[in-house]
This record gives structure tokens, C-alpha cells and sequence, in this order.
């Protein structure tokens, strides 16, 4: 079979020189598939920045309206071939097709891109700021380079380099992108690309502005990232290749937003678990399990407090996730990396309640797995047993008193989401000394709810400080505040008004547009 | 003597083992001044670092209304103590105690503290959005560590590090602040410091919410940006020493935002310098020369079309610049880069036009330089030819053709302006052109005018894409936008009303504050 061709430069083509190829691999057998995809050279990923070059230049002619249009017509493009999208990306991850693929994710991922879509015509996520007795007007604008996007494995629709939140964010803001697949799913990334060149096709859009290569070497990922041409980069997935990227680009002063993994820690003060524990090891239980706990939101830490009810707890707890089937993993770096994850909090002192263990199938499945520890401990190895097991792995830490939790807090490292659950009318002095700890240690302070679950919102921030992130200051999640990632602050200070941009020309570019005009928000013409 | 003290956890004390001290010098004469400021050891460092842990603690109770009391009552201060300090800085700098300070600059520096002021109780600047029908809402947070500040040689007070842009944005955003002085000032900067610690204890904030060294060695520098504790780091000054600071700040996966030199180049098209070559010659010549050349925006790159208009428009400037006394530079160090700047360029092929040597006398005094290039000697040579000469130095680059004119702006660096002179009403695809390259190569595209002067202006963007600074989406000059730079996006998911911050509650916490609630932004209630 010959290997699957790369999009650069508008159309499909062989690789040239690829270093080699990979296959996908059935999590449910382990069996490789037919397909070939090839390992990109360098010389493919130049030629896609050199294309990318002139997108850039392209777009500036391009209004967001026609953007808007590809976006829409995208969005109609993918449910067209919603079947189709979903088999393969249940046959590529072993995530169910209808409850996973084609009754969520499918319509997240369309959502988002039409709120991008809204977005681009919308313009007001530009902010544009006018001082009209000083005749100086900002603005935001795209960053004259493409936007490299590195799409995790975890969320094949949803958070695709060339489909997902990052995509439609990068494109919205008028900004050409090279995506590079998640090679746990490159059927599935190969089927978007192809929709959405035909929606570009559609739109006259320039075809230069959307490239796909499947994979590359870890060298060429770095060079990649911090190539002059580049105009910033985007990457979900672990730690480690998030780190490495993320020096190779801030070494040539280029710009990366890096969403790491996290363990997004769960507090349940001791009253609300006496209050309605059962409801909560319900709602922790289906939380932890699903998508086979493959979220970058799972909750990987529970806080509770030594007494009988959270003996009760972790009991009931165990038993629903031993009751609940184990899912079948993406891959199985993913079940080898869980593996050893968990082996590292046990010899950090952590016990296993429950699984702990591969299924002994042909299948990358791991059982549910609770693990619980004592604060003392927790307080000794803190740091060892923040270990992110991605997957279906919690660990519950006991603290030995109030104080305890309190300690426990500030030992926290930087997270997506930290949630407390508390006393319906109870614990509020408790409530504000975790939280005062908790706030600036995570992106989104969560109430009486679960971590997973991640709403596409304005007010939403998907993401948090170090190592959650690389910077708090900005969000992956949500239409418009992500978009603000993909643009520079664009000043005109005395420019001839015939020659200002349309968001900041006198007039209202449509009559809607959010505009701050000396101080105050508006939709007015100057 | 003894040493001067310094100002670590609320009070003025002796440094803890300084690695030794430093003078400053006088730049009219070169001589030492009396009083020894310590260069600081890293246990100074550590015990400010310590200090700020309790304030930003200390700071979760301090209303807004409270820090901008402080904001006005320091500014009012300020003009309280306005001789004594601009006679220390007139000393310290050889800039004019008048015209400079008295008249410029300290009125910049207390406006930028009183709409500080005015910022932190609008509290719009925190960008509060909320998404009623999801019950998420998110607004920008102060940090959770202090912001550590480098103020830069040039503007003593508009950019101290206990008094200007970058100190105002930080604290009026609610971080406490440690500041590096310039050694160029530390007299002017340590009266600051005890103006602001006075209106601090009569506003009764956390007296540790302000604190001040001198100087440390690199290494140490390089430990605070990247400590554990320090919440972001705010460096104005040299490419060399940013780039060293963002180094170590990002490996440690800190936040930095570097504020470095730049050309601010300036194409003059050629109608316009038939049309009004004299006025551009003029205010080019004042622009070129005020502060002696030593501003940020200082226009170091003038690029003209090779024509007979060009020779008289260089003789006159020339002619300007030879009658327009040279003035005293900051420092040795300032005089000594300008020398070899200077010198380097000659080597990459400019020739002098007019000054090019040190004045013979015992003051830091450097003549005021012109040189010249041809387009197609810059061309070969882009990248030393953009050399900066931080001083009154300018290079003109002599474009062949039209061609070349679009092929120089192709080969600029990143740099915080680019302003174009064109005629009245012609020369509009000319500019269209050279536009489109410069745009994304700016912080502030400006027309018909010259860079200097950067007004504090809410639509400014003092920055733009590397060598510039580390992220074009910030602005170092510019309140409420240059407060985003310290504050960490904060979201709010489900959680419990009465637990919201007063920002993010139903009620507008007084009335007037703007908030993004479901897409339109509002000063009502929900």
C-alpha cells in the first residue's frame, strides 16, 4: 500500500523524502492498520511554512466574513460526513462511536467552529480600543505567521489540530495553520483535512492556509516550532513533549501555548460528604471513568478528611468504579505510561483501593483504578505523588486533620480546575481559607461539580499556571478569549482614517461590533 | 559613608551581606558621588522574596478603592518632594532638571499613577465575563507573587521601577512589587521609594507590598526571576540583559515581559520630502536628539529613495544635527556602546555624514550622528546594519529604487514602531505596500509623525514582535491594557454567589464597571 499523501501547499501530495512511516494501531487488538502515513522530512515542513508564507499574505486581503463563511460551511461539511468521522475515529481510539463520537464531540466540535465563525464576523474579539482626542486606535491582528497546532490524542473532533478548538481559534483570527495530527488518529485527521479544503475550494478562500503533515521527528518538531517563518505554536498533550517544544520555541524567542496535563485536585469538606457522600461518589465515580479517564480535566486527586464517612466513601467509591466496565485506552503509550505512573505513587506510598492493574486482554485496557494515601505522606512525597496517571486513575489523599487539608493545598502544583465540594449551608471559613490557596493555583475554581466537562463559554478559561499552562493569562477553551493567543496588539497612532483598518474606522464596521471608544464600551460610530 | 539601606519587608534597613556597592556617577564629570548603594546579596533577595509571599496574602483583603487611595496619594507626593527629585535625577542623569523633569516627565509619572488609580476602582480593566445562562465567569486576577520590576537608564521617574508604567500597572492590578533600581539613579529612585513607602503607611496597606535593592549580580538576577515565588518579571533596558532574563526566567517556566532596544524605523516616501522636506528634516532632527537620542522610540533608521530631494533632505538634517549641541549621555556604559555601535556599523559599510566621535571633554558626551547606507549595502549586511546605537545616532538607508524600498522593509527586525511619511494625497500604493510588510513587524504603525513621544493612552501599544519585546499581544505604556501583563485569567465555574468576587456578583459592584455579560458589554446589573 502506498503512503497516504500530505497537504501542503493547497493539495494532496506525496511526502517528499519522508524519514519513514507509522501505522495506526487498534486499541482493541493491537493490531496495526493497513494505511501508511508517512514521518514528514524536513523539506515537506519548509515547504508548508514557505506556503504558509503566503497565505499570510493572501489573508490580508481576505474578509472576515468569507472566513466566517468557511468556518459555517466546515461546520455543515463535517456532520455531512459525520458517520463516516466517527466510525473511524471509534475504530482508531476505541472511544465509542454514538455515545462518544457522534452525540458529543461531533456537535462540540461543530459548535465551536460556528461560534468562531459568529466570532470573525462578530469582530468584537479584536477589542478594538479608540482614543479619538489622541487619534491612537488598537487592535488585535493576526500574527503574521502561521499557527502551528500539535492536536492531543485524547479528543480526536474536538480539539484536532485541523478541526479542534485551537483550529478554529487560529483560523477565526485570520491566521493560516499547519496542523500537525496526533498519530493516534491520522484517518480521522486525514478525513477533516480533506472537508475542509472542499469548504475552502467553496469559499476562494487561499487553499495555502490549512496544511497537514501526520508526523515528524522530534528534532524537526523543534526546528519547526522555532523557524523565523513561524507565527506561534499551539500544543495539547503530556508534559514532556510540551516542555521540550516549549524550550526549543521560547529558545528563538517564538510563541507557544503549551495545555499539559494536571491532576485538577477535588476537595470535599467533611459535612458536605456527610451531607450527600453517596451523590458525590456517584458523580466522582462517572467523572473518573469517563472517556476512560482521558481528559485533561479527569480528577486525579481527591482531598478528604480522615474520619468513618470518608471510609464509607472510598468504599462506595471502589465499588462503582469496579462495577464500571474498564474503557479501552487510545494507545498504548497511553497504557504503558499509566502503568508506570501508577507504580510510581505506589512506591511513593500510595495503596491501591481498587484495580492497579492492566485487563488481561489483547486490548489496551487498564482497570479503574483508585489509590488512596495518608496526608502525612502525601506532605513527604508531595511532589512524587503529583505523578498525572492519564487514564482511569484517582488518588484519594486522607488528611489527618483540617489543618492538614489546609497544608495539603498549598502544596498543590499549578492546575487546570480545582473544585470543593461543601456543606450546603455550612463550611464557609473553610471554604475561603482553601480557596484563598487554591485561586491562583488553577485556571477555573469549580463549586459542588466534577472537573470534566469543560463548557465551549466566553467566561470559560481552559487553562491555569505552570505546569497546567505556560501562561495564566490565557484560555484554549472558549470563543472569543482564545483567539487572543493567535494575534498581536496592532497600534495606529495618527494614521490617515482612509487607511485604518475597518474595526477602527469611524463608522462601525456593521453597526454591532464591541468597540471601546474613550473609556466606554460601545456599539456606536464615532 | 556608610552603605545606603535598603527597603525589604517594610522597613529601611541594612543590606545582609552585600556583595559589595556601587557609586553612582555624576555623567557631567565622570566623578563618583558620595553615598554607596549596596550591591545586594541573594539573602536580601530571598528575604523580599519571603516578604512578598505575606503580601500577596495580606493583599486578598485590600479593596481597590485602598490601592488607588495609595495611587493618588503617592502621585500627589511625588509633587510634594517634585524639586528635590528632579534635582537628584538632573544630577544623576544629566538630563535637564527642568525642561525634562519638572516639566515632562514628572507630569507623565503622576498621571500614569493617577489612572492607575482611577483603573483599579473602575475595575473594568479585569475584563470581568460573564455567561449567566452556564453560571461560568471569569475576570483577571492579580498573579499570586510579586511582580519584580527593572527599570531602565532613561526615564527616572515615567519608567522607575517604584514609580513609573510598569510599578503602576502591577500594583493598581494588585500585586505587591520588588524593585530593581538603576544603578544609573539610585538616589532618585531610593526618594521614590520612601515617598511611596510614607503613602503606603497612611493608606495602611501591607507595608511589604513595596520593596527596593539596588542592584545584584547577574546570577542573581537571573535566580529571582526564575524563583519559585516571583509572581512575573517587567525588564525595560538592553537586548543583551533581556534576553539573558528572559533565558533564565523561562527555563524556569516564569513569566517575563521584556521591554528591549529597537530602530522605530522611518520611510520617508518621496513625494512627501519634495512636498514638506524641511518640516520633516526639522521635526526628524528634534526627534532624533531629544533625551540625547536615548529613547526607546528613538528613530534610528531612516529609509529614503535614492533622488536629489534625498541629498538636500540629508544636508539639512546634517546640518541641523552639527548645530544642535550635543548633549550628556547617561553613563559611561551608555557612551561606550554608542561608541562601538557606532563603530560596527562603519565597519558593515555606513559612512559618517556628520558627528560619529565622542566629545572631547570630561563628560559623557557623544556628537550627534548621522550616517548613511546605500539599499544595496544594507541589503548584503541587514542584520548588523540594524545594529542599535543607543544614543543621538541615526542611519539612513538610501534606497535604490522603489523596488528596493518594499525589499528593505522585507529585511527588518521586530520593532516597537514604524512610522511612514507619505504625501497629502498621493503616494497611496506606495504606502499600501510598504504597509503590509511593516504591520506585523510593529507594536504602532504611525503616519506623519515620528515615533518619540509615546502618549498613555489606553489604545497605546508600547511593544511589539521580537527583538522589540518577548510577546507582541502586550503593552508595557497604556493603562487599563498594560495591567493584563500581571494578572492571571481567573474563572469562576458554578460557583456559589455569594463566594464570586465582588466583580463577578449580579450586582455591579458600583454601578459604572463594564462587564462582557452574555456577549454585550454592560455597566448594568444581572
Amino acid at each position: 500500500m502506498p503512503i497516504q499523501p500530505v497537504l501542503i501547499n493547497g493539495s494532496w501530495r506525496e511526502p517528499k523524502s519522508p524519514i519513514g512511516h507509522f501505522q495506526s494501531i487498534t486499541p482493541e487488538t493491537g493490531v496495526a492498520q493497513a494505511k501508511r502515513y508517512p514521518i514528514s522530512s524536513f523539506t515537506d515542513i519548509e515547504l508548508a511554512l514557505s506556503a504558509s508564507y503566503w497565505a499570510v499574505k493572501e489573508l490580508k486581503s481576505v474578509s472576515p466574513e468569507n472566513i466566517a463563511k468557511f468556518l459555517e460551511l466546515y461546520a455543515s461539511n463535517i456532520e455531512a460526513h459525520a458517520a463516516l468521522l466517527s466510525q473511524t475515529a471509534a475504530i482508531e481510539t476505541a472511544l465509542p462511536e454514538k455515545s462518544r463520537f457522534l452525540d458529543i464531540e461531533l456537535p462540540r466540535t461543530t459548535d465551536q467552529l460556528r461560534k468562531a465563525a459568529r466570532a470573525a464576523k462578530d469582530r468584537s474579539w479584536c477589542r478594538a480600543t479608540i482614543d479619538t482626542k489622541a487619534n491612537i486606535r488598537s487592535k488585535f491582528s493576526p500574527l503574521g505567521g502561521p499557527v502551528v497546532i500539535f492536536g492531543p490524542n485524547n479528543f480526536p473532533f474536538a480539539f484536532n489540530s485541523i478541526s479542534g478548538g485551537d483550529f478554529a481559534a487560529a483560523i477565526a483570527s485570520g491566521n493560516p495553520v499547519i496542523a500537525k495530527a496526533n498519530p493516534g488518529h491520522p484517518g480521522t485527521t486525514r478525513i477533516f483535512a480533506e472537508v475542509a479544503l472542499k469548504a475552502l475550494k467553496k469559499c476562494g478562500l487561499p487553499l495555502t492556509m490549512i496544511q497537514l503533515i501526520y508526523h515528524l521527528q522530534p528534532e524537526d518538531g523543534f526546528k519547526l516550532v522555532s523557524h523565523p517563518l513561524t507565527g506561534a505554536t499551539a500544543f495539547t498533550g503530556s508534559r514532556k513533549s510540551g516542555l521540550a517544544l516549549k524550550h526549543a520555541a521560547e529558545s528563538a524567542s517564538k510563541l507557544i501555548y503549551i495545555e499539559m496535563s494536571g491532576l485538577n485536585p477535588v476537595f470535599i469538606f467533611p459535612l458536605a460528604l456527610k451531607e450527600r457522600g453517596k451523590e458525590i461518589a456517584e458523580e466522582l465515580s462517572q467523572s473518573c471513568t469517563l472517556g476512560a479517564g482521558q481528559f485533561c480535566t479527569n480528577p486525579g486527586l481527591v482531598v478528604l478528611l480522615k474520619n468513618q464517612d470518608t471510609e464509607n466513601f472510598i468504599k462506595i467509591l471502589a465499588e462503582k468504579l469496579r462495577s464500571t466496565p474498564a474503557s479501552i485506552l487510545l494507545s498504548r503509550q497511553v497504557l504503558q505510561s499509566l502503568s508506570a505512573a501508577v507504580a510510581s505513587l505506589k512506591i511513593s506510598g500510595a495503596e491501591i483501593v481498587s484495580g492497579g492493574k492492566k485487563i488481561d486482554t489483547k486490548a489496551f485496557s487498564f482497570a479503574n483504578t483508585l489509590l488512596r494515601v495518608t496526608g502525612d505522606k502525601f506532605l513527604k512525597k508531595s511532589k512524587k505523588l503529583q505523578t498525572e496517571a492519564f487514564g482511569p486513575s484517582s488518588l484519594i489523599v486522607v488528611a489527618e486533620n483540617i489543618k492538614q487539608m489546609i497544608t495539603i493545598a498549598t502544596h498543590l502544583e499549578g492546575n487546570l480546575t480545582g473544585s470543593i465540594y461543601s456543606h450546603t449551608d455550612k463550611e464557609e471559613s473553610l471554604y475561603a481559607e482553601i480557596e484563598a490557596i487554591l485561586r491562583t493555583k488553577v485556571g477555573r475554581l469549580i463549586n459542588d461539580k466534577m472537573p470534566t466537562g469543560v463548557a465551549v463559554s466566553p467566561a470559560m478559561s481552559h487553562g491555569g499556571p505552570f505546569p497546567a499552562t505556560g501562561h495564566p493569562g490565557f484560555t484554549s477553551v472558549g470563543i472569543p478569549a482564545a483567539m487572543l493567543r493567535f494575534s498581536a496588539l496592532h497600534c495606529y497612532d495618527n494614521v490617515r482614517k482612509h487607511r485604518l483598518p475597518a474595526e477602527l474606522k469611524d463608522k462601525n464596521p456593521y453597526g454591532k461590533m464591541w468597540r471601546l471608544i474613550d473609556g466606554d464600551w460601545t456599539q456606536k460610530n464615532i
